[in-house]
């Protein structure tokens, strides 16, 4: 039932064309998922201003070109995860305002989001990558917190292989709303973390590794496996989810 | 390097019997860890209130006894998880005040911690619970997030398979600081509340199901793959993992 | 909303004292869940007629015997599963008219349900064992869809290690509208059947089997495999609900 | 023994030179599958109409060129899967009538086959995609069913991260005779279509998805755990067999 | 169609009262399953002599008695394997002239079948274990084994821990037609024993081990990847499936 | 020890120059390795006639080439196995007599071994394929086993997705002394083959399928778990291994 | 050819009664296993003096009575490993002199081993448990290596979710010639340890954990991942195997 | 706090600028990670003279040629792993004195470390491999045991499927200090080379195999589960790790 058949019977039985319980019965046989649609939707982007992420992955850039026009319009931003370079140049040259963050494999377009109004801490974001090779994650993780309106730490190079490394960098860590710890391998990183902090502590496993990595499955099991409470873990790989999840917890607070 | 030792040699650089380069080279010699121990432990228990929970499973009534004793009277409240009833009945009766509560199998002794100050929405916890055979663990976690000082609602029987009973209670998860949503089987309830809410959702999946649900392996992989973002795992049937993680997330912000 | 908070509104906008505007305004704000509640629990009640089964494992005798009652007053009939014999007893001893099945460990009260009107063949099913082993789970399966309202054709000990023996049935598997083939150790059966037949055909793998069955997994993954279309499969065990699938499959039509 | 062997043990049995007894014998020696061969064989083809299709991967362009002609030529009509284009293209160009479907790699030629006589509903069928990375399955599905003589209602993007989308395409959903849902990743839309509707859901998981979906098993196992019953789950990225499987779930009935 | 209709089908058309042509299309309506199952079952008994084994688990022992006193009455031979000591007692005393195997849980009745005929070697078979805890599935095969009429030799404790221990008794291995290896943990017996002769080796992985040994899995693994070919791999704890295996291999020749 | 040594040790014993006990002392020392290096070497060779077939993966034109060159010189015949036709056409160009099988992309040089003298049924060998895509395994299996001596039977196309093609090759497949049969998919042909032959059948899964086949691992478990006795599994796609140890059960008996 | 033989014929060589040539054939044929069965066996006793374990899992009291009893007298010393405490009662009062270790569940009889000749710093062992529930295994392990002779130091609850405790150790953990670090859940503690020493560190995984612990696998799996080198990893729980790979390492040296 | 701030701060203590307590407070919030930084760095790197290697995989040959020169700078030596031949080739070039082993893919600069003071027999390492295609691994371990200053035995081709070969070469193993034991498919070499020496044996699984062996699963497992003790597994392929382990075993002895 569209906003205009409702606005018409509400009319008809105010103007006593309609009685109560017919409108009644109406009413009873309304397709709520219509007006649910609305209403679910509606609410979805005030409340949380965060349009869905266009994931590059399997489009062409003509397509990644005509959905980023069409968000910006409808938004005012875009941000486009899993981009490569060879796209990226193709969509930056025609895209005023567009900058691509190669490591990552991000493009934002138009500003970023403003910072949660009332976050404690200024909602701020620590990323750690624990070596080099989860810099790309690590990265997508960083670029999206930004672009989502939180102040971020980048503490490259912390894996627990060499821990003074990692004890060195715990003032930058503490002052964090929340942690994100980017770890392949072992993946010991975030319960390392998690016993030296008491903020939560997102752990993104990442697929390096060799041998019974298995694809980043033994940094994940790991993860979950954290002897320190108060580890959230996410998927192999998932920069760009660990991120919106790092922006729901540092940000001000309730659905409302 | 016990505060002693480094008050008299500081006081030996004072009173001149030693030298600052001297100092220096003891100071350099210094075990850090000895420091550190003191430090780090005295920071954690300042900083979160939260002692560790004494893990019951193994345990004689008559070492849970002596633990909890100890605790109590370190901290003046002790948690205690996974506490089979016939255990329990010997702890609630020689310690005064303790509460048991049977279906989570938690017992608390001494009053909840203080709620988080400054914490938006009071730092509200939403438990919801898939099905009745996801009650323990929703339990589990429910009681220690009540127990950490945040105001819980228990949302029991919520699952997709009866999709109006979750639309029903809406409201009540939309004005939670935080979501945990604990289920078995297919696990598809934490992405369809995080597609419904704006806060984070902490999935717990549980051992529930039989057949190719392998002890909750598979409610733990769609949880993992959630299609709506904004999902933090945590272990099989782990609620008081989720408790934690939960009252993190709720609480006043950084590390401070 | 409820009906009357909705009738209230209505009657008031008949009467001149809120306007269309303002009841549209409040219309918006309705919590369609509510609303949403009933119209698909009447809906899935009126449809389908088949109100949830008790699952009776983790539930005490006490419990089973209240739920029943309840069921059976709402609804005339009762179907519970996964019922052991112990508890059985007292049920049956119970409850008027009670009907135990052992080896299904199925619990019937209340008539079946009537046939499904306008289905094709009568709707009728043929459950088949490859196994004496697989008969608790056939059984289940059985006598779940002929407590749905369909003839039921047992056709037990029709495993590929005696291909002769299945050979033998094909007539009577011929007839049906649906097959149900239960199997554990390699799961050959349902593809055998598949390429004989051209109705649809429910695997249902069974735990049997030992070694490198894996509780199942093997069985399942022949299933799943089956070089003959037509297959459809459920999880390990679950005759239930294979009873289900095979019921809405053989029943007379779309949602209506 | 063929037709002609038999033919002539007869006219000697009539002719009085072979004695029943030693016909018996004969025909007890008689190589049964030679005769089960013609009679299955046919018996397949009167029944179900519908010939084996030709499955593309791993084949010459002349290898399909030269089986689809023969096919055709038995049949009227040829259905080849897993098809790329760049043979589709040579195929189109070299079979007169053959059509396309790139997305879902299908190549059709002939008219669909007539539809089921008798099946309620007109054998219609809902094919539902999550994601826009599952319409290669989803489209393979949906051109099969159209191909078997089914009316297909294509309902793309429906996935339970905006449930809305899903809860506004209900009434479509459910006039179907039978529902085909596509998903990937967390694989949870089968179990919420399947509580919303009361006829059969036939599952088909993607290997859409990264980290932890490990190729489509994720899904795969959410959807054999689907805590909503009545839900069939065929392989992975399956859309040729969840057509089948529907195809013979909306048709008109038992094997006569 | 039983004989006796068959019979009297022919008798009509010896008779004139039913023509070649109304006979030729009364058989084609045969259902070769009938024919083929007595044809089948005939075959299969005549030929091997092997009637199937009663597998003892799940079944009571009143069930068990009478299963063995008909199989006995019907072949003069009863083999029943993973028969517990609790049932074996009964039945051992209740039918005369059954003994029972500890070890191995197999009890015989009857003589055992006799060595088949013009097998090379006298069909003799080896039956090693590589350490006490795998003497449960080697004695079961070694017994089945004996009772299928071949000569046996046992050499127990021969793993590759002790390698001399398996090199001093090469020479009872190589008089073997075909070796039976069984072996947990590492599961690597086979594997050095298919290096050392040129009969084949059944290669039975074990459950014993703990830890990473996945219940046999590793073992299992382990025999398939074998470096050495000429292994034939059964599924985990398999002693009787060996012993058929073996049996098959070692007897006289092809089907005739 | 050097047969040169040990004769100058047992001359000098003779000559009396060294002790009895010295002597004893001397051969204690002796490193047993090298005198069984020449033993076991020569047996194996003497024993089998089979050399070690030459397995082309990662090995280049040139390497291939010395190695024939060097292997003929030595046995008078050569196997190579998994050899890509790029490379065969340089091999069969340069080496006279060399013949090429493109589909099991086996090479042979050289006469085919022997038949096993006294090998029942002259050592026949049937090698059953389930599918088109099975046949690169199958054809392997079947050129190494006629390049060791044995009659072979091809049986393509005969999957019990159309089981009256295997029925109507039972004939040429009882007369074997040993089946080979290979798939991929559910695997389930070996099973419904043991159920009806009474020789043993190796059992060879391939890697054909795709979504949950797992790379050939669901047709191994099927395999593994084959409700028919009498089936020896080797290793996914492994035709190779199936013809070595179809060879050992076809041949003449024990090692002597 | 036992030594009597041996003797035999090289006394009749020196007599003259054989000759060279003919004592040369004999050797030849001499099975050599039988002649390094000795050799083995006694280098293995004279090299390492550390005879076998007795493995008490499935052994009655009874058998483990008289198997101590054998070792003790051809050894001086037993060692049990996985003994329960109602056997080992039974073995302490009748072995006098036996010592039971409760925790490890191992039971010592006779005087520990010398210490190793030479070993670099007297070849101590440092265990390491992470948490309480690690200690069986630990225990294990540190009893194990006591009686091997090595001065062990045993530091519980030093798990990296509480830093500082490692960090005050590492002292003592840095002064033995070897590690033994046993670790549950997520298994960083090898690891963390490896990072800060440079002797080898033996990763000893235990089935300690629950939910995606998988009985030890992500611990294993952990360990095998380690980003820092120089961890060897043994088997999961297996303290005995990490006790004899300990002592090998901190032993004097090669063979010899 | 940088060595400056703290020799400003006793300088003010011992000028009496500042208080003891003052400094004592001072120092308790000091950052000991800092201080702890530069201990333990240089601890490492004085004690075990071992920088990290460079793992030239994702790397360019210009950030290789960078980081080489500049750890060449610093250290004297660089060890580069996984180094394809083409960058090795620049690499080659562009640095005097650099080697390259192009079979296990290792560039060396710079003389090998210096031989472990004091290390037993030299710290002689015997790297051991199953088959040719285990060499890149094999050799990988080899030239960074040479590298680090060990001298090593390399013994290829000694896998099981020729024990011969293996028992050959005994002796060889026997002198080494470490055995490193390389191996795919069933890798039971490091249980047979455990069995018949004293000193510990690294093993190290390989990717090597096909079908079943899962990239090198079925040779990890086999190690693990080795049933002669003494066996340290580390990562499939791990040639590098290996070395490392076998280095540390084979030095001097503890952390001094």
């Amino acid at each position: 039932m569209s906003p205009e058949r409702l606005r018409r019977l509400l009319a008809a039985v105010a103007a006593g064309e309609t009685s109560p319980q017919e409108a009644m019965e109406a009413l009873a046989e309304l397709p709520f998922a219509d007006l649910g649609y609305a209403k679910l939707d509606l609410h979805r982007e005030l409340r949380s201003g965060l349009p869905e992420a266009v994931y590059a992955e399997g489009k062409t850039a003509d397509d990644l070109l005509a959905i980023c026009r069409r968000v910006h319009e409808a938004h005012g931003r875009v941000l486009v995860t899993r981009l490569g370079a060879d796209k990226a140049r193709r969509l930056v040259a025609e895209l005023p305002g567009a900058a691509y963050e190669e490591r990552g494999r991000v493009l934002t377009l138009g500003p970023p989001h403003p910072p949660p109004r009332g976050a404690a801490e200024d909602g701020r974001v620590a990323v750690l990558a624990a070596g080099t090779s989860d810099l790309p994650v690590a990265e997508e993780a960083a670029t999206c917190c930004a672009f989502f309106g939180h102040p971020v730490d980048r503490l490259w190079d912390v894996g627990v292989a060499g821990l003074h490394r990692l004890l060195g960098q715990l003032p930058a860590v503490r002052r964090a709303r929340v942690v994100v710890a980017v770890a392949g391998m072992d993946g010991a990183l975030p319960t390392v973390v998690s016993s030296l902090v008491s903020v939560p502590v997102v752990a993104v496993p990442t697929s390096v590794g060799y041998g019974a990595s298995f694809g980043g499955v033994a940094a994940l099991l790991t993860m979950l496996n954290s002897c320190a409470p108060g580890v959230a873990v996410v998927n192999i790989d998932n920069g760009y989810g660990a991120a919106v999840l790092a922006s729901r917890i540092a940000g001000a607070g309730a659905d409302g």
